[in-house]
Protein backbone atom coordinates (compact mmCIF):
# COMPACT_ATOMS: atom_id res chain seq x y z
CA UNK A 1 0.00 0.00 0.00
CA UNK A 2 1.49 2.90 -1.09
CA UNK A 3 0.17 5.96 1.32
CA UNK A 4 1.12 9.91 0.91
CA UNK A 5 1.86 11.65 4.41
CA UNK A 6 -0.96 13.02 6.63
CA UNK A 7 -2.70 15.71 6.42
CA UNK A 8 -0.86 18.32 8.62
CA UNK A 9 -4.60 19.61 10.14
CA UNK A 10 -5.39 16.11 11.00
CA UNK A 11 -2.90 16.04 14.65
CA UNK A 12 -4.67 16.36 17.60
CA UNK A 13 -3.30 16.60 20.96
CA UNK A 14 -4.07 14.09 23.70
CA UNK A 15 -3.93 15.31 27.16
CA UNK A 16 -1.58 12.58 28.83
CA UNK A 17 0.96 13.80 26.27
CA UNK A 18 2.14 16.95 28.13
CA UNK A 19 0.15 16.14 31.28
CA UNK A 20 2.84 16.45 33.85
CA UNK A 21 3.84 19.94 33.04
CA UNK A 22 1.26 21.60 31.76
CA UNK A 23 -2.61 22.37 33.16
CA UNK A 24 -5.43 21.79 30.42
CA UNK A 25 -5.66 26.03 30.09
CA UNK A 26 -1.51 26.30 28.77
CA UNK A 27 -2.68 23.00 26.62
CA UNK A 28 -5.59 24.77 25.08
CA UNK A 29 -3.18 28.04 24.30
CA UNK A 30 -0.47 25.74 23.34
CA UNK A 31 -2.56 24.01 20.57
CA UNK A 32 -3.47 27.13 19.33
CA UNK A 33 0.06 28.59 19.35
CA UNK A 34 1.54 25.36 17.24
CA UNK A 35 -1.39 25.11 15.19
CA UNK A 36 -2.56 21.71 16.04
CA UNK A 37 -6.63 21.32 15.51
CA UNK A 38 -7.59 18.96 17.92
CA UNK A 39 -7.69 18.21 21.34
CA UNK A 40 -8.77 15.31 23.58
CA UNK A 41 -8.77 15.81 27.42
CA UNK A 42 -8.71 13.34 30.12
CA UNK A 43 -10.87 14.15 32.84
CA UNK A 44 -8.45 14.90 35.56
CA UNK A 45 -7.29 18.10 33.49
CA UNK A 46 -11.08 18.82 32.81
CA UNK A 47 -12.03 18.67 36.59
CA UNK A 48 -9.32 21.34 36.50
CA UNK A 49 -11.18 24.20 34.90
CA UNK A 50 -14.63 22.72 34.78
CA UNK A 51 -16.11 21.25 31.90
CA UNK A 52 -18.36 24.46 31.01
CA UNK A 53 -15.44 26.54 31.09
CA UNK A 54 -13.10 23.89 29.53
CA UNK A 55 -15.96 23.11 26.51
CA UNK A 56 -16.02 27.52 25.94
CA UNK A 57 -12.17 27.85 26.16
CA UNK A 58 -11.85 24.74 23.64
CA UNK A 59 -14.38 26.43 21.35
CA UNK A 60 -12.97 29.84 21.47
CA UNK A 61 -10.12 28.35 20.26
CA UNK A 62 -11.53 26.39 17.47
CA UNK A 63 -10.00 23.15 18.48
CA UNK A 64 -11.67 19.60 18.02
CA UNK A 65 -12.60 17.65 20.89
CA UNK A 66 -11.50 14.36 19.53
CA UNK A 67 -12.50 12.40 22.57
CA UNK A 68 -12.76 12.64 26.31
CA UNK A 69 -10.50 10.14 27.97
CA UNK A 70 -12.28 7.90 29.28
CA UNK A 71 -15.22 6.43 30.86
CA UNK A 72 -14.76 2.26 31.45
CA UNK A 73 -13.68 0.43 34.58
CA UNK A 74 -16.56 -1.59 34.43
CA UNK A 75 -15.91 -4.61 36.46
CA UNK A 76 -16.16 -4.42 40.32
CA UNK A 77 -15.89 -7.10 42.88
CA UNK A 78 -19.42 -6.22 44.24
CA UNK A 79 -22.75 -4.94 42.68
CA UNK A 80 -22.36 -1.61 44.44
CA UNK A 81 -18.93 -1.15 42.73
CA UNK A 82 -20.52 -1.71 39.32
CA UNK A 83 -23.37 0.95 40.06
CA UNK A 84 -20.83 3.16 40.94
CA UNK A 85 -19.14 2.65 37.98
CA UNK A 86 -21.95 3.10 35.44
CA UNK A 87 -22.95 6.35 37.49
CA UNK A 88 -19.65 7.45 36.89
CA UNK A 89 -20.09 6.94 33.10
CA UNK A 90 -23.29 8.34 32.41
CA UNK A 91 -21.73 11.39 34.09
CA UNK A 92 -18.80 11.05 31.69
CA UNK A 93 -21.12 11.39 28.48
CA UNK A 94 -22.57 14.24 29.87
CA UNK A 95 -19.19 15.60 30.03
CA UNK A 96 -18.64 14.29 26.46
CA UNK A 97 -21.71 15.95 25.31
CA UNK A 98 -20.76 19.43 26.76
CA UNK A 99 -17.76 19.34 25.11
CA UNK A 100 -19.13 18.18 21.62
CA UNK A 101 -16.55 15.18 22.37
CA UNK A 102 -16.37 12.88 18.81
CA UNK A 103 -16.97 10.35 21.73
CA UNK A 104 -15.98 9.23 25.04
CA UNK A 105 -12.79 6.26 25.04
CA UNK A 106 -13.98 3.82 27.02
CA UNK A 107 -10.57 1.81 28.56
CA UNK A 108 -13.04 -1.19 29.99
CA UNK A 109 -11.37 -2.58 32.86
CA UNK A 110 -9.61 -5.38 34.07
CA UNK A 111 -10.24 -8.36 36.93
CA UNK A 112 -11.12 -6.80 40.54
CA UNK A 113 -8.77 -7.39 43.17
CA UNK A 114 -7.86 -11.40 44.02
CA UNK A 115 -9.63 -12.29 40.77
CA UNK A 116 -8.89 -14.69 38.31
CA UNK A 117 -11.88 -14.61 36.81
CA UNK A 118 -11.25 -13.13 32.93
CA UNK A 119 -14.74 -14.02 31.86
CA UNK A 120 -16.50 -12.61 34.31
CA UNK A 121 -14.65 -9.81 33.63
CA UNK A 122 -15.61 -10.10 30.00
CA UNK A 123 -19.00 -10.50 31.31
CA UNK A 124 -19.17 -7.25 33.20
CA UNK A 125 -17.96 -5.56 30.77
CA UNK A 126 -20.63 -6.14 28.02
CA UNK A 127 -22.76 -5.69 30.86
CA UNK A 128 -21.54 -2.16 32.02
CA UNK A 129 -21.61 -1.30 28.30
CA UNK A 130 -25.25 -2.35 27.55
CA UNK A 131 -26.52 -0.23 30.71
CA UNK A 132 -24.42 2.88 29.39
CA UNK A 133 -25.48 2.37 26.20
CA UNK A 134 -29.22 4.12 26.45
CA UNK A 135 -27.15 7.34 28.05
CA UNK A 136 -25.03 7.64 25.20
CA UNK A 137 -27.08 7.55 22.68
CA UNK A 138 -29.62 9.93 24.09
CA UNK A 139 -26.92 12.28 24.81
CA UNK A 140 -25.41 11.39 21.37
CA UNK A 141 -22.15 10.86 22.36
CA UNK A 142 -20.67 7.86 20.80
CA UNK A 143 -19.04 5.01 23.32
CA UNK A 144 -15.49 4.28 21.96
CA UNK A 145 -14.07 0.80 23.28
CA UNK A 146 -10.65 0.81 23.48
CA UNK A 147 -8.94 -2.81 23.02
CA UNK A 148 -6.03 -2.41 25.05
CA UNK A 149 -2.24 -4.33 24.89
CA UNK A 150 -2.78 -7.90 25.93
CA UNK A 151 -0.14 -6.70 29.00
CA UNK A 152 -3.51 -4.84 30.33
CA UNK A 153 -5.75 -7.67 30.32
CA UNK A 154 -5.14 -8.50 34.23
CA UNK A 155 -5.61 -4.59 35.43
CA UNK A 156 -6.84 -1.71 33.22
CA UNK A 157 -8.59 -3.59 30.16
CA UNK A 158 -9.93 -6.88 29.45
CA UNK A 159 -10.94 -6.43 25.96
CA UNK A 160 -7.86 -6.73 23.92
CA UNK A 161 -7.57 -7.08 20.34
CA UNK A 162 -9.69 -5.26 18.21
CA UNK A 163 -11.76 -8.51 16.76
CA UNK A 164 -12.65 -8.77 20.52
CA UNK A 165 -14.01 -5.18 20.71
CA UNK A 166 -15.76 -5.41 17.29
CA UNK A 167 -17.96 -8.30 18.82
CA UNK A 168 -18.38 -6.35 21.51
CA UNK A 169 -20.07 -3.86 19.07
CA UNK A 170 -22.01 -6.16 17.11
CA UNK A 171 -23.75 -7.71 19.96
CA UNK A 172 -24.79 -4.21 21.99
CA UNK A 173 -25.54 -2.20 18.77
CA UNK A 174 -26.47 -4.57 15.91
CA UNK A 175 -25.93 -2.56 12.68
CA UNK A 176 -24.23 0.24 14.22
CA UNK A 177 -26.90 2.85 14.10
CA UNK A 178 -25.83 6.08 13.48
CA UNK A 179 -25.61 9.16 16.43
CA UNK A 180 -24.21 12.13 14.05
CA UNK A 181 -21.60 12.88 11.67
CA UNK A 182 -18.47 13.60 12.89
CA UNK A 183 -15.82 16.44 12.05
CA UNK A 184 -13.39 15.71 9.19
CA UNK A 185 -9.48 16.51 9.14
CA UNK A 186 -9.71 18.77 6.24
CA UNK A 187 -13.35 20.15 8.37
CA UNK A 188 -16.20 18.56 6.46
CA UNK A 189 -18.41 16.06 8.11
CA UNK A 190 -18.11 12.91 7.53
CA UNK A 191 -19.45 9.21 8.12
CA UNK A 192 -21.81 8.88 10.85
CA UNK A 193 -20.81 7.53 13.83
CA UNK A 194 -22.50 3.92 15.45
CA UNK A 195 -23.10 4.70 19.25
CA UNK A 196 -20.72 1.95 19.88
CA UNK A 197 -17.24 1.53 18.12
CA UNK A 198 -14.09 1.69 19.13
CA UNK A 199 -10.87 3.79 19.54
CA UNK A 200 -7.99 2.04 17.49
CA UNK A 201 -4.63 3.33 19.80
CA UNK A 202 -1.77 1.83 17.40
CA UNK A 203 0.17 0.94 20.34
CA UNK A 204 -2.36 -1.79 21.81
CA UNK A 205 -2.80 -3.26 18.13
CA UNK A 206 -0.11 -2.85 15.67
CA UNK A 207 1.19 -6.10 16.77
CA UNK A 208 -2.15 -8.18 16.07
CA UNK A 209 -1.76 -10.58 12.85
CA UNK A 210 -5.88 -10.12 12.44
CA UNK A 211 -5.31 -6.51 12.30
CA UNK A 212 -6.16 -5.75 8.60
CA UNK A 213 -8.62 -7.54 8.41
CA UNK A 214 -10.51 -6.29 11.69
CA UNK A 215 -9.91 -2.53 10.54
CA UNK A 216 -11.53 -3.52 7.32
CA UNK A 217 -14.71 -4.96 9.24
CA UNK A 218 -14.56 -1.72 11.41
CA UNK A 219 -15.97 0.16 9.01
CA UNK A 220 -15.79 4.24 8.86
CA UNK A 221 -19.47 3.96 11.15
CA UNK A 222 -17.38 1.74 14.27
CA UNK A 223 -13.46 3.57 13.97
CA UNK A 224 -14.63 6.83 16.36
CA UNK A 225 -10.64 7.70 16.89
CA UNK A 226 -7.16 6.82 15.65
CA UNK A 227 -4.22 7.27 18.35
CA UNK A 228 -1.00 7.45 17.05
CA UNK A 229 2.68 6.63 19.30
CA UNK A 230 5.12 4.48 18.86
CA UNK A 231 6.77 1.15 20.05
CA UNK A 232 10.10 1.33 21.61
CA UNK A 233 12.75 -1.13 21.37
CA UNK A 234 13.74 -2.16 24.22
CA UNK A 235 10.42 -1.12 26.55
CA UNK A 236 11.45 -0.74 29.77
CA UNK A 237 8.36 -0.08 31.57
CA UNK A 238 4.78 -1.38 30.93
CA UNK A 239 2.89 1.66 31.55
CA UNK A 240 4.89 4.75 30.77
CA UNK A 241 7.25 4.12 28.30
CA UNK A 242 5.68 4.90 24.66
CA UNK A 243 7.67 6.42 22.06
CA UNK A 244 7.15 9.40 20.08
CA UNK A 245 6.58 8.88 16.22
CA UNK A 246 9.42 7.55 14.54
CA UNK A 247 11.13 6.47 17.01
CA UNK A 248 9.86 2.74 17.60
CA UNK A 249 9.01 0.31 15.55
CA UNK A 250 5.37 0.67 13.96
CA UNK A 251 4.65 1.34 10.19
CA UNK A 252 2.48 4.11 11.24
CA UNK A 253 2.01 5.37 7.70
CA UNK A 254 0.57 2.31 6.64
CA UNK A 255 -1.63 1.80 9.50
CA UNK A 256 -3.32 5.21 9.10
CA UNK A 257 -3.54 4.07 5.19
CA UNK A 258 -5.36 0.89 6.41
CA UNK A 259 -8.19 2.77 8.47
CA UNK A 260 -8.60 5.45 5.89
CA UNK A 261 -8.99 2.65 3.09
CA UNK A 262 -11.60 1.48 5.62
CA UNK A 263 -13.20 5.04 5.47
CA UNK A 264 -11.50 7.10 8.45
CA UNK A 265 -11.50 10.55 8.21
CA UNK A 266 -11.25 11.89 11.48
CA UNK A 267 -8.16 13.35 13.04
CA UNK A 268 -4.76 11.41 14.37
CA UNK A 269 -4.78 11.85 18.04
CA UNK A 270 -1.21 11.65 19.81
CA UNK A 271 -1.04 10.03 23.09
CA UNK A 272 2.38 9.27 24.30
CA UNK A 273 3.01 8.27 28.00
CA UNK A 274 6.56 8.77 28.71
CA UNK A 275 7.33 9.48 32.41
CA UNK A 276 11.61 9.52 31.65
CA UNK A 277 11.98 11.15 28.45
CA UNK A 278 8.58 13.12 27.06
CA UNK A 279 6.71 14.05 30.73
CA UNK A 280 9.73 15.81 31.59
CA UNK A 281 10.26 18.07 28.27
CA UNK A 282 9.55 21.77 27.78
CA UNK A 283 5.52 20.88 26.51
CA UNK A 284 6.80 23.34 23.54
CA UNK A 285 9.13 21.25 22.42
CA UNK A 286 6.67 18.11 22.50
CA UNK A 287 4.15 19.70 20.55
CA UNK A 288 6.96 20.89 18.02
CA UNK A 289 8.09 17.50 17.91
CA UNK A 290 4.66 15.75 17.41
CA UNK A 291 4.18 18.17 14.73
CA UNK A 292 7.02 16.91 12.46
CA UNK A 293 7.20 13.35 13.24
CA UNK A 294 3.77 13.20 12.59
CA UNK A 295 4.56 14.51 9.05
CA UNK A 296 7.70 12.36 8.42
CA UNK A 297 5.84 9.14 9.97
CA UNK A 298 2.29 9.45 9.66
CA UNK B 1 -15.24 -26.33 33.99
CA UNK B 2 -14.46 -28.60 36.85
CA UNK B 3 -10.63 -29.84 36.86
CA UNK B 4 -9.22 -31.83 39.95
CA UNK B 5 -5.45 -30.93 40.79
CA UNK B 6 -2.59 -31.90 38.35
CA UNK B 7 -1.00 -35.39 38.56
CA UNK B 8 2.48 -34.40 41.04
CA UNK B 9 4.30 -36.62 38.04
CA UNK B 10 3.12 -34.27 35.53
CA UNK B 11 5.56 -31.49 36.74
CA UNK B 12 8.81 -30.47 34.80
CA UNK B 13 11.78 -28.05 35.49
CA UNK B 14 12.77 -26.04 32.71
CA UNK B 15 15.87 -24.47 33.40
CA UNK B 16 15.43 -21.19 32.90
CA UNK B 17 13.39 -20.99 36.41
CA UNK B 18 17.14 -22.04 38.20
CA UNK B 19 19.52 -20.69 35.81
CA UNK B 20 21.51 -18.18 37.98
CA UNK B 21 22.60 -20.22 40.71
CA UNK B 22 22.82 -24.28 39.00
CA UNK B 23 24.26 -25.41 36.43
CA UNK B 24 22.95 -28.52 34.32
CA UNK B 25 24.53 -30.73 36.63
CA UNK B 26 23.24 -29.46 39.46
CA UNK B 27 19.63 -28.86 38.22
CA UNK B 28 19.60 -33.19 37.49
CA UNK B 29 20.50 -33.49 40.49
CA UNK B 30 17.83 -31.72 42.06
CA UNK B 31 15.22 -33.12 40.01
CA UNK B 32 16.11 -36.36 41.43
CA UNK B 33 16.27 -34.99 44.88
CA UNK B 34 12.56 -33.62 44.84
CA UNK B 35 10.92 -36.33 42.65
CA UNK B 36 10.92 -34.01 39.38
CA UNK B 37 10.44 -36.24 36.95
CA UNK B 38 10.93 -33.92 33.61
CA UNK B 39 13.52 -32.06 32.83
CA UNK B 40 13.71 -28.93 29.95
CA UNK B 41 17.50 -27.83 29.22
CA UNK B 42 18.15 -24.46 27.40
CA UNK B 43 21.10 -24.82 24.99
CA UNK B 44 23.39 -22.54 27.08
CA UNK B 45 23.02 -24.96 30.29
CA UNK B 46 23.26 -28.03 27.47
CA UNK B 47 26.67 -26.47 26.68
CA UNK B 48 28.27 -26.66 29.81
CA UNK B 49 28.43 -30.55 29.97
CA UNK B 50 27.81 -31.10 26.69
CA UNK B 51 25.24 -32.53 24.76
CA UNK B 52 25.89 -36.37 25.02
CA UNK B 53 27.18 -35.97 28.79
CA UNK B 54 24.10 -34.41 29.26
CA UNK B 55 21.93 -36.70 27.57
CA UNK B 56 23.24 -39.77 29.92
CA UNK B 57 22.97 -37.70 32.79
CA UNK B 58 19.37 -37.11 32.47
CA UNK B 59 18.35 -40.60 31.31
CA UNK B 60 20.54 -41.84 34.39
CA UNK B 61 17.95 -39.67 36.79
CA UNK B 62 14.98 -41.30 34.79
CA UNK B 63 13.74 -37.99 33.70
CA UNK B 64 11.45 -37.31 30.35
CA UNK B 65 12.98 -34.28 28.49
CA UNK B 66 9.66 -32.27 27.98
CA UNK B 67 11.94 -29.85 25.26
CA UNK B 68 15.41 -28.18 24.42
CA UNK B 69 15.09 -24.35 24.66
CA UNK B 70 15.18 -22.87 21.76
CA UNK B 71 15.41 -23.06 18.01
CA UNK B 72 13.76 -20.39 16.26
CA UNK B 73 15.28 -16.94 15.65
CA UNK B 74 14.96 -16.61 11.72
CA UNK B 75 14.49 -13.27 10.58
CA UNK B 76 17.68 -11.77 9.92
CA UNK B 77 18.62 -8.36 7.88
CA UNK B 78 20.82 -10.39 5.10
CA UNK B 79 20.41 -13.90 3.32
CA UNK B 80 23.28 -14.48 5.68
CA UNK B 81 22.04 -14.43 8.36
CA UNK B 82 18.95 -16.36 7.51
CA UNK B 83 21.32 -19.16 6.19
CA UNK B 84 23.27 -18.77 9.86
CA UNK B 85 19.86 -19.23 11.27
CA UNK B 86 18.82 -22.19 9.45
CA UNK B 87 21.99 -23.63 9.91
CA UNK B 88 21.47 -23.74 13.98
CA UNK B 89 17.95 -24.18 13.95
CA UNK B 90 19.73 -27.96 12.39
CA UNK B 91 22.05 -28.31 15.02
CA UNK B 92 19.27 -27.66 17.28
CA UNK B 93 17.20 -30.30 15.69
CA UNK B 94 20.27 -32.65 16.49
CA UNK B 95 20.78 -31.97 19.47
CA UNK B 96 17.28 -32.27 20.54
CA UNK B 97 17.43 -35.95 19.24
CA UNK B 98 20.20 -36.60 21.16
CA UNK B 99 18.62 -35.44 24.03
CA UNK B 100 15.46 -37.48 23.20
CA UNK B 101 13.75 -34.39 24.20
CA UNK B 102 9.84 -34.42 23.12
CA UNK B 103 10.46 -31.09 20.96
CA UNK B 104 12.23 -28.66 20.11
CA UNK B 105 10.61 -25.35 21.04
CA UNK B 106 11.02 -22.49 18.78
CA UNK B 107 10.74 -18.76 19.81
CA UNK B 108 10.81 -17.69 16.13
CA UNK B 109 12.13 -13.98 16.13
CA UNK B 110 11.08 -10.60 15.74
CA UNK B 111 11.93 -7.75 13.29
CA UNK B 112 15.80 -7.52 12.40
CA UNK B 113 17.11 -4.39 13.91
CA UNK B 114 16.01 -1.08 12.11
CA UNK B 115 13.12 -2.83 10.26
CA UNK B 116 9.44 -1.88 10.61
CA UNK B 117 8.08 -4.54 8.41
CA UNK B 118 6.38 -7.43 11.09
CA UNK B 119 4.64 -8.77 7.65
CA UNK B 120 7.70 -9.34 6.17
CA UNK B 121 9.49 -11.12 9.39
CA UNK B 122 6.23 -13.50 9.78
CA UNK B 123 6.73 -14.64 6.12
CA UNK B 124 11.01 -14.97 7.15
CA UNK B 125 9.52 -17.10 10.23
CA UNK B 126 7.82 -19.28 7.35
CA UNK B 127 10.29 -19.80 5.23
CA UNK B 128 12.68 -20.25 7.80
CA UNK B 129 10.13 -23.28 9.51
CA UNK B 130 9.87 -24.69 6.30
CA UNK B 131 13.15 -24.65 5.58
CA UNK B 132 14.12 -26.77 8.60
CA UNK B 133 10.72 -29.53 8.59
CA UNK B 134 12.42 -32.07 6.83
CA UNK B 135 15.46 -32.24 8.83
CA UNK B 136 13.44 -31.98 12.00
CA UNK B 137 11.05 -34.95 10.04
CA UNK B 138 14.30 -37.22 9.41
CA UNK B 139 15.57 -36.71 13.28
CA UNK B 140 12.03 -37.60 14.24
CA UNK B 141 12.18 -34.43 16.54
CA UNK B 142 8.76 -32.29 16.57
CA UNK B 143 8.55 -28.52 16.57
CA UNK B 144 7.06 -26.42 18.96
CA UNK B 145 6.36 -23.00 17.60
CA UNK B 146 5.74 -20.87 21.02
CA UNK B 147 3.44 -18.28 20.65
CA UNK B 148 4.66 -15.06 22.75
CA UNK B 149 3.18 -12.73 24.18
CA UNK B 150 2.28 -9.96 21.89
CA UNK B 151 4.58 -7.21 23.97
CA UNK B 152 7.32 -9.64 22.92
CA UNK B 153 6.59 -8.74 18.85
CA UNK B 154 8.61 -6.62 17.87
CA UNK B 155 12.20 -8.11 18.79
CA UNK B 156 11.44 -12.09 20.33
CA UNK B 157 8.60 -13.54 18.50
CA UNK B 158 6.25 -12.35 15.63
CA UNK B 159 4.47 -15.09 16.49
CA UNK B 160 1.56 -14.21 18.68
CA UNK B 161 -1.49 -15.82 19.03
CA UNK B 162 -1.86 -19.26 19.10
CA UNK B 163 -4.46 -19.06 16.30
CA UNK B 164 -1.58 -17.48 14.45
CA UNK B 165 0.69 -20.38 15.07
CA UNK B 166 -1.40 -22.80 14.06
CA UNK B 167 -2.50 -21.79 10.73
CA UNK B 168 1.36 -21.71 10.40
CA UNK B 169 1.11 -25.63 11.43
CA UNK B 170 -1.49 -26.06 9.19
CA UNK B 171 -0.19 -24.32 5.76
CA UNK B 172 3.26 -25.83 6.53
CA UNK B 173 2.20 -29.37 7.92
CA UNK B 174 -1.09 -29.61 6.68
CA UNK B 175 -2.70 -32.69 8.42
CA UNK B 176 -0.15 -33.32 10.79
CA UNK B 177 1.82 -36.45 10.17
CA UNK B 178 3.07 -37.47 13.11
CA UNK B 179 6.61 -38.31 14.11
CA UNK B 180 6.56 -40.43 17.46
CA UNK B 181 4.32 -41.09 20.15
CA UNK B 182 5.55 -39.36 23.39
CA UNK B 183 5.95 -40.16 26.98
CA UNK B 184 2.67 -39.05 29.27
CA UNK B 185 2.76 -38.30 32.53
CA UNK B 186 1.94 -41.31 33.84
CA UNK B 187 4.77 -43.16 32.06
CA UNK B 188 2.83 -44.62 29.34
CA UNK B 189 2.67 -43.52 25.77
CA UNK B 190 0.50 -40.88 24.01
CA UNK B 191 -0.78 -39.24 20.96
CA UNK B 192 1.80 -39.11 18.27
CA UNK B 193 3.00 -35.79 17.37
CA UNK B 194 2.79 -33.55 14.31
CA UNK B 195 6.69 -32.39 13.45
CA UNK B 196 5.06 -29.10 13.57
CA UNK B 197 2.92 -27.94 17.13
CA UNK B 198 2.80 -25.45 19.37
CA UNK B 199 4.61 -25.18 23.25
CA UNK B 200 1.68 -23.47 24.91
CA UNK B 201 2.96 -21.09 27.62
CA UNK B 202 0.29 -19.76 29.85
CA UNK B 203 1.90 -16.11 30.04
CA UNK B 204 1.83 -15.90 26.36
CA UNK B 205 -1.46 -16.65 25.82
CA UNK B 206 -3.69 -16.83 29.15
CA UNK B 207 -5.20 -13.17 27.70
CA UNK B 208 -6.52 -14.68 24.53
CA UNK B 209 -10.30 -13.69 23.83
CA UNK B 210 -9.74 -16.71 21.26
CA UNK B 211 -7.40 -19.10 23.95
CA UNK B 212 -10.82 -21.88 24.24
CA UNK B 213 -11.32 -22.59 20.82
CA UNK B 214 -7.75 -22.42 19.40
CA UNK B 215 -6.62 -25.03 22.30
CA UNK B 216 -9.27 -27.28 20.92
CA UNK B 217 -8.20 -26.85 17.25
CA UNK B 218 -4.46 -27.80 18.05
CA UNK B 219 -5.69 -31.22 19.69
CA UNK B 220 -2.99 -33.78 21.10
CA UNK B 221 -0.86 -34.38 17.89
CA UNK B 222 -0.35 -30.14 18.07
CA UNK B 223 -0.16 -29.77 21.69
CA UNK B 224 4.06 -30.30 22.10
CA UNK B 225 4.52 -28.90 25.04
CA UNK B 226 2.62 -26.90 28.35
CA UNK B 227 4.22 -24.07 30.32
CA UNK B 228 3.40 -23.00 33.54
CA UNK B 229 4.22 -19.52 35.45
CA UNK B 230 1.83 -16.61 36.23
CA UNK B 231 1.02 -13.35 35.68
CA UNK B 232 2.13 -11.00 38.35
CA UNK B 233 -0.12 -7.57 38.99
CA UNK B 234 1.84 -5.08 38.90
CA UNK B 235 4.38 -7.01 36.59
CA UNK B 236 7.43 -4.44 36.73
CA UNK B 237 9.58 -6.17 33.97
CA UNK B 238 8.66 -7.04 30.37
CA UNK B 239 11.24 -10.02 30.46
CA UNK B 240 11.98 -11.10 33.77
CA UNK B 241 9.22 -10.37 36.27
CA UNK B 242 6.99 -13.77 36.02
CA UNK B 243 5.19 -15.06 38.57
CA UNK B 244 5.35 -18.63 40.38
CA UNK B 245 2.14 -20.09 39.92
CA UNK B 246 -0.71 -19.13 42.75
CA UNK B 247 1.51 -15.60 42.94
CA UNK B 248 -0.34 -14.40 39.79
CA UNK B 249 -3.70 -13.73 37.97
CA UNK B 250 -3.75 -16.89 35.83
CA UNK B 251 -6.95 -19.68 36.31
CA UNK B 252 -4.15 -22.27 35.91
CA UNK B 253 -6.26 -25.01 36.62
CA UNK B 254 -8.76 -23.78 33.93
CA UNK B 255 -5.96 -23.51 31.42
CA UNK B 256 -4.73 -27.47 32.47
CA UNK B 257 -7.90 -28.99 31.72
CA UNK B 258 -8.42 -27.27 28.23
CA UNK B 259 -5.42 -28.42 27.05
CA UNK B 260 -6.09 -32.07 28.70
CA UNK B 261 -10.08 -31.59 27.04
CA UNK B 262 -7.90 -31.37 23.62
CA UNK B 263 -6.23 -34.79 24.03
CA UNK B 264 -2.75 -33.43 26.02
CA UNK B 265 -1.18 -35.63 28.33
CA UNK B 266 2.39 -34.35 28.61
CA UNK B 267 3.94 -32.98 31.65
CA UNK B 268 3.67 -29.49 33.00
CA UNK B 269 7.15 -27.44 32.16
CA UNK B 270 7.68 -24.47 34.77
CA UNK B 271 9.58 -21.54 33.69
CA UNK B 272 10.11 -18.92 35.06
CA UNK B 273 12.27 -15.83 34.67
CA UNK B 274 12.49 -13.86 37.78
CA UNK B 275 15.97 -11.73 38.24
CA UNK B 276 14.48 -9.98 41.39
CA UNK B 277 12.54 -13.12 43.05
CA UNK B 278 12.87 -16.57 41.95
CA UNK B 279 16.33 -16.29 40.45
CA UNK B 280 17.80 -14.84 44.09
CA UNK B 281 16.72 -17.92 46.15
CA UNK B 282 18.25 -20.76 46.67
CA UNK B 283 16.73 -23.53 44.27
CA UNK B 284 15.86 -26.37 46.46
CA UNK B 285 13.83 -23.59 47.72
CA UNK B 286 12.60 -23.00 44.30
CA UNK B 287 12.00 -26.24 43.48
CA UNK B 288 10.36 -27.35 46.89
CA UNK B 289 7.70 -24.01 46.21
CA UNK B 290 7.41 -25.51 42.73
CA UNK B 291 6.09 -28.51 43.58
CA UNK B 292 3.74 -27.18 46.04
CA UNK B 293 2.47 -24.64 43.98
CA UNK B 294 1.68 -27.27 41.03
CA UNK B 295 -0.13 -29.10 43.46
CA UNK B 296 -2.07 -26.23 44.71
CA UNK B 297 -2.72 -24.30 41.96
CA UNK B 298 -2.22 -26.43 38.58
Amino acid sequence: MSVTPADPRALSLNTATVKVRWDLARMIDGCARHGIRGISPWRDKLAELGVGEAARRIRAAGLTVTGLCRGGMFPAADEAGRRAAIDDNRRAIDDAAELGAQCLVLVVGGMPAGSKDLAGARAQVRDGIAAVLPHARAAGVPLAIEPLHPMYAADRACVNTLGQALDLCDALDPGGAGVHARAAADGGAWAPAAVLGVALDVYHVWWDPDLDAQVARAGAARLHAFHVCDWLVPTRDLLEDRGMMGDGVIDLRRLRGLVEAAGYRGLHECEIFSSRDWWQRDPDEVLATMKARHAAHC
